[in-house]
This record gives structure tokens, C-alpha cells and sequence, in this order.
């Protein structure tokens, strides 16, 4: 399995109104997409100083599934609808993940 | 529970072995943390353009087991002898995680 993990920082303006919207868009998002085994997304909690506006964690089997969730139309759509607009800045990366590793 | 991710950019000069050492230190760190339920570090596997270098995924039953976490000796340890030095940017963030989500 692969874990992908992504944070992201926000431009000047995006308001709490636009992050709702961008999550539940997300979070239908995720249900077309069957290849996302799973699926968290949501602002940071900022529970310790400093760090990104948003994350978002995803599961997928393969890289198989892994390309076809980021390059399916339903995320592009999520993109140029909203995400794509408030972003300043994207920190991501993906790890190998064994069955019960992150529990 | 709550699902902290933090990923990295290196510095130049970064080594392989720099960071295979540091995956060892990281686990072994990892190991001394009873608050940390799964831990996950390792090198992105760039399996998309660009991305950051190295990316950690941990599972915390709390904030407090955050806070244990982040400030344990054992991390500050990996912090001082090692990623301290190759850190070039850090992006990090904790998401709120129900049991079984990420699987």
C-alpha cells in the first residue's frame, strides 16, 4: 500500500467559509474514487506551533491507484473549482505502507 | 485520536546514508514513545513530480500523547544528533482521526 500525504499553506483571503467547502468537495470527492482505501482531509488542528493550513492523508493499494486518484477528473475538478485558488503552498509526499501500520 | 504529518525538505549535501541513518534513529525513537500508537518515516517515493524529501505519519491516542511525543527527549535526541543539521524546510499538521479510518 502507499500512503500520500499532502499539507497545504493558504493564500491571503481564503476564509473558514471556503475551507467547509473545500472539505466536503474533498470528502465527495474521495467517494468516487474507488481506488482511496482511505481517505482523511481537514484544516490542521494546530495543536503545536507554527505548521501548514490543511492536510490530507490518503490510501491507496498501488501507484496504479495512486495515479488514478490524483489524476482522476473528480480531483481535477476539486482543483480548478476551489483548491486552486487558495493555495500558496503544497508540501506532499508518499510512503510505502504495510496492512495495519497506521491504526 | 489524532494523526500528525509533518514532511521535509533537505538541505543541500543531504546524503542517502544521512537519511537512512536518520530512518534508523527515527524508529528506534519511535520505539521509546509508548504515546505514539503507529509511526510511519521514511524518503518520499516521488511517485509524482516534485514533492518534499521525506515525509513522518504518526497515530496519537490525544493531544497530550502529541505534545509526550514532540517534546520526548528521544526526539529532541534525532533532532540534535541528526535532522537538526539537515532540515531546509518543514511542513507539518494534525488532522483529527477516528479508529479505522486510515487503512
Amino acid at each position: 500500500m502507499i500512503l500520500h500525504l499532502a499539507s497545504f499553506r493558504w493564500a491571503d483571503g481564503v476564509t473558514d467559509d471556503d475551507v467547509a467547502r473545500l472539505t466536503t468537495a474533498l470528502t465527495a470527492m474521495a467517494a468516487q474514487i474507488p481506488e482511496l482505501r482511505s481517505y482523511v482531509a481537514g484544516p490542521n488542528l494546530h495543536l503545536r506551533p507554527g505548521g501548514m493550513d490543511y492536510a490530507v492523508a490518503a490510501v491507496v493499494d498501488d501507484e496504479a491507484g495512486l495515479h488514478t486518484y490524483l489524476d482522476h477528473p473528480a480531483h481535477a475538478q476539486v482543483y480548478a473549482d476551489l483548491m486552486g485558488d487558495m493555495l500558496a503552498e503544497r508540501a506532499a509526499a508518499q510512503l510505502p505502507l504495510s496492512a495495519g501500520e497506521l491504526r
